[in-house]
């Protein structure tokens, strides 16, 4: 049973366990520096889909049957799924999953798609509603790039600020408490606007969401950063965690010492001509299903906050003239 | 407390109530059959918003405004929101309700969203997990136009077949079990392809999974059509509605007897030119929180299948020659 404890946070009263996770990615992600924590790595960018959009649903499929084989599951045992992706409508997960029977119950929180699935499913588990629980999100750099920016035949010079959509998926699958990893607690965050308008500095947009999910986690929980390993934010690139930075040390709490970035994480910075570091529902998706759980079932890691952070980007708002509105969403992750 | 039925389905054993509801609309809804069930009725398409977009987030403050004033609630009352629309990246909420500071959590079913929206908001009630969740979603017919099929300065002849979007917006605020009408059970559907690429056919593409969602519901309950006043779908239009009836009678289920859809109820199909009837998020939720809540409220309806159906169109997709998956979700509505 879930316990209500203060503006959008919720403690997991039975502390779901994620049964089974699996992260799939494409070429450059496996030349990374967490290759090693990948299930499955594409050969290349397409996974043999014939639109890059069709590639992206192929990608959840394999990190879906790739969740499903690790926890000797099959399609029947899956109560209920929640998924959702960047691409217009939704379309990596609807034509991703539509050849699978389960109930499917889609989201949007772009870039917080992984925290807002996993919660969710996480709550259901909780309160005793079905046995199993699919979380799953991705995104696929060539389709992300022509909805939002450039088509990439356009060759247009990427800014400093800018980050590079990751191409992955990564799929949770949550159960009734058994083994770790565990979810203990979570943050539904509040639509935030730092008002910024430039579609390449996603990072600087999603700072303020970030801020405000974490601090109030911390609050409502009556924890400090020192009960954690590690507070890891999705996609904030290294000029969002440097805003990041800058906003908690208005309230003296040095969140630096504690905090990692998917974006930062999944590729080299310095070899990979990523420039800000990595973005995409599919960079906290494949880096939380890839390493973080994994370093979290082995002990390696004990007590996580796991901030997906979204910008709610839209090229038609932003070509009016609209600031970019952000969320983030919030997941604690424990051993025990 | 909830309890899983089977596939898809929920029992809410709590009976959470829908405290307050609200529906906005257009001036072509407000002159149709049901222009005395709605609270607000623009006087122009624009509401005075600077773009289309724009005016489709003023519907959704509008009805949501309403919504907490008739409910004597306040911002602050709220504990979680679940809103979602047509929109690319769901901006018609994302932009709508940007200014208020209560979690905010995005969904996407497309014209399933009033019924998804409701089903969660009301599963967090029932489970304790907070006092008063928002359910909120919205459509608007120049927006949807322009991003799903063509501008309409281009003045293209509609199919016969078409469905005319509602601009409209309702809201439902769910609260503990208090006063009728309750949200007693539900069921997530999953997703159906009936092998429609016809962006100008949606009741045909969404016709096979309201039969899924609503044949689940009655198995995984065990109930027949005979315990309900009305059996509601979302928008399927009179196309739609009549393949529902095919696929029922196969079953020997004479459905249409206790069948109602929004889409044709919003409109007076012989005399305002919109084909098959009304369609878009707009449709089921401003009828939902206009005229059926009142229904129930005041004892007109005692027990409602309420089934918004969602056709998950892409432009993007069906571009690339993909049919139309769709989906269902229903929410069993009652007065005692």
């Amino acid at each position: 049973m879930s316990l209500y404890l203060s503006k959008g946070t919720i403690e997991l009263q039975s502390a779901p366990s994620i049964k089974s996770f699996a992260a799939a990615v494409g070429k450059k992600e496996g030349e990374g520096p967490l290759k090693n924590s990948f299930d499955y790595i594409a050969d290349d960018i397409t996974l043999g889909g014939k639109s890059f959009e069709k590639s992206e649903g192929l990608l959840q499929q394999n990190a879906l049957r790739l969740a499903l084989k690790k926890g000797e599951l099959s399609e029947s045992d899956i109560s209920f799924s929640f998924a959702g992706d960047l691409l217009n409508q939704c379309t990596g997960s609807s034509y991703g999953l539509r050849e699978f029977s389960f109930p499917y119950i889609g989201i949007y929180g772009a870039c917080s798609n992984m925290a807002e699935t996993l919660a969710l499913a996480a709550l259901f588990i909780d309160n005793g509603i079905g046995t199993n629980a699919v979380a799953i999100t991705s995104s696929h750099f060539c389709a992300a790039e022509r909805q939002y920016r450039f088509p990439l035949n356009y060759g247009g010079v990427r800014t400093a600020t800018s980050q590079w959509t990751v191409t992955g998926a990564g799929c949770a699958i949550v159960a009734a408490h058994d083994k770790p990893p565990y979810v203990k607690s979570l943050t539904f965050g509040s639509i935030t606007d730092m008002g910024v308008k430039d579609a390449n500095n996603m990072g600087a947009a999603m700072a303020g969401a970030a801020y405000e999910t974490i601090s109030a986690h911390l609050a409502n929980t009556g924890q400090s950063i020192d009960s954690f390993d590690y507070i890891i934010t999705g996609d904030l690139g290294e000029v969002g965690s440097k805003l990041l930075y800058d906003l908690f040390n208005r309230d003296n709490i040095p969140i630096k010492e504690k905090h990692k970035d998917c974006g930062t994480m999944i590729y080299d910075l310095n070899q990979q001509n990523v420039n800000s570091g990595g973005s995409g529902c599919g960079c906290s998706a494949s880096v939380l299903c890839g390493y973080i759980l994994q370093e979290l079932a082995q002990g390696k890691m004990k007590n996580v906050l796991f901030t997906a952070t979204g910008a709610l980007l839209s090229p038609t708002m932003t070509h009016q003239g609209e600031t970019i509105p952000c969320i983030a969403h919030a997941v604690q992750l424990t051993d025990n």
